[in-house]
């Protein structure tokens, strides 16, 4: 082993020593001349040509490849039923962002999708049309109002929607000890496509940071937060599934969301209406509320 | 998310498509750009170009990234302090031998690197020249000679030489339950350069396979069985320190050795010697033996 100093850099490699590389890289492609399942075959055959170019490039050093090693089984050990850090890992590399991007193809004027994220829960309880979804969570109210369509312009009726945020203290309900429901339901949309409800304005918060990913944005000097952001989840019949949040247009966190979950169709104005403004239900509301429009484009299906 | 059939080849993308893909992969790039250790940086930013070229590539479906998620967290799970199975995963995808050729490289005729293994151990009990490291290992004896010299040919004196193998169940000796030390051992070079001792003759085993890594590689249809060896680790002041194996001319796992291990200027032949053979030193055998030579070269330090 030697003990050079790492380069951050090209290096100068011996046409001896670039034979040996890379005979070994056809070495390890060839062992999977075998594989029956030939998605399994050409999934292996890239990742070890991706893997073994990243370790070529970078001339891993013995010191780095355990660090590696290290940081993986620390990833694994802290991950159990409610934590999952190589989730995380995914998501502030961007790859759990890729690959949403990567099966949800851009198509006409569809709306974009976002990462689901781990606090989504099935079964949440259904509100009506204008109901509030917040179940007692603190916050401040906001009222949602929007459309379902197709891309054609085609108002989408009894859409589901399923939507979920953060309280203002930061934490989904299925964070707290207590077992409970709030800030999270279910509603569809009407005849015309229409949908509204009440939620709570969105506001940031970090990521699990206390664990190897932590420690990781922290060598790196990047932030564990996310940018405020409503998910949504919306289904119809024939139409492609959407996940995505919406974000808060003025937000400073918008260009460094820990997940890189933002894209810029999808940041809103909440629009600020101070106590005492009317509600459109003609809810009483002691203080500020804030509202937004989100209107929702489905593609069609197996796009 | 689409449901659609993963592809095994190149599958068209729209420009829209391209450009977000490309966009995203920008944005985790500059997510880097506070990092105050540059070597940190440059990793990470390699890392995450080719993690994203190789999701881009193959198209990555939500059901395989799943699949990956829950493939790292059972590795995390069934990893301890005596099983390490990011460690073997790394030795099936030729990762740990690519790390080993990078800081090893090619100098002149001096001796080929391989993998460590997860069987060294420090402190092994030292024997004189000519003296047998097996401590009761069971397998057939075979006698091992060679010398240590430096590029230009100089014997290097006093080289300490560090050997263990396998017996021939297969196993080491920190394998079994009961504590021993059996099949390994340190000793120094004679003033010549020569060295020569008492081992046993090498025989296949599998890497553990019971985890993870196993059904990774049975998925792909290839053995876990490593090609017969008989380790050496060999320093002497000066010199770059050599990690190798010597392996066995005719073993017919030479070309499918679970971890890359091998490289032919390392198959060596091991000479059978039937039963009533005299030996090199006078030692009375019942039975077969075989021997072998191995010559070594050490590159200078800091190559």
């Amino acid at each position: 082993m030697t003990d050079k100093t790492p380069s951050v850099g090209t290096v100068e490699i011996s046409a001896e020593q670039t034979a040996r590389e890379e005979a070994l890289v056809q070495k390890v492609l060839e062992s999977f001349e075998q594989a029956q399942d030939m998605r399994v075959r050409y999934v292996m055959e890239a990742l070890v040509r991706h893997l073994h170019a990243f370790l070529r490039e970078i001339r891993v050093t013995e010191a780095e490849w355990y660090a590696a090693i290290d940081f993986l089984t620390a990833a694994g050990h802290i991950t159990d039923d409610r934590r999952q850090e190589f989730v995380l890992l995914s998501d502030v590399l961007g790859a759990s962002m890729q690959m949403i991007a990567i099966n949800n193809e851009a198509y006409a004027n569809a709306t974009e999708a976002t990462v689901l994220g781990p606090f989504f829960v099935e079964g949440a309880p259904e509100i009506p049309l204008g109901g509030d979804m917040s179940f007692g969570a603190v916050g401040e109210p906001c009222w949602v109002d929007g459309t379902v369509k197709d891309t054609n312009g085609n108002p989408i009726a009894d859409a589901l929607l399923e939507v979920w945020e953060a309280d203002e203290d930061g934490f989904y309900d299925v964070q707290y000890e207590a077992e409970r429901t709030a800030a999270r339901a279910k509603l569809y949309s009407a005849a015309d496509g229409t949908f509204r409800f009440w939620g709570l304005t969105p506001t940031p918060y970090p990521i699990p940071h206390d664990g190897p990913v932590g420690r990781l944005l922290e060598a790196v000097g990047r932030s564990p937060m996310r940018a405020s952001h409503l998910h949504f989840l919306v289904k119809a019949p024939g139409k492609r599934t959407l996940v995505t949040h919406i974000f808060v247009r003025g937000d400073d966190l918008l260009d460094r969301d820990a997940v890189f979950g933002v894209k810029d169709s999808l940041v809103k104005d909440f629009i600020a209406q101070p106590a005492g403004t009317p509600t459109p239900d003609g809810r009483q509301i002691d203080g500020s509320w804030s509202r937004v429009r989100f209107d929702i484009i489905l593609a069609p299906e197996g796009i």
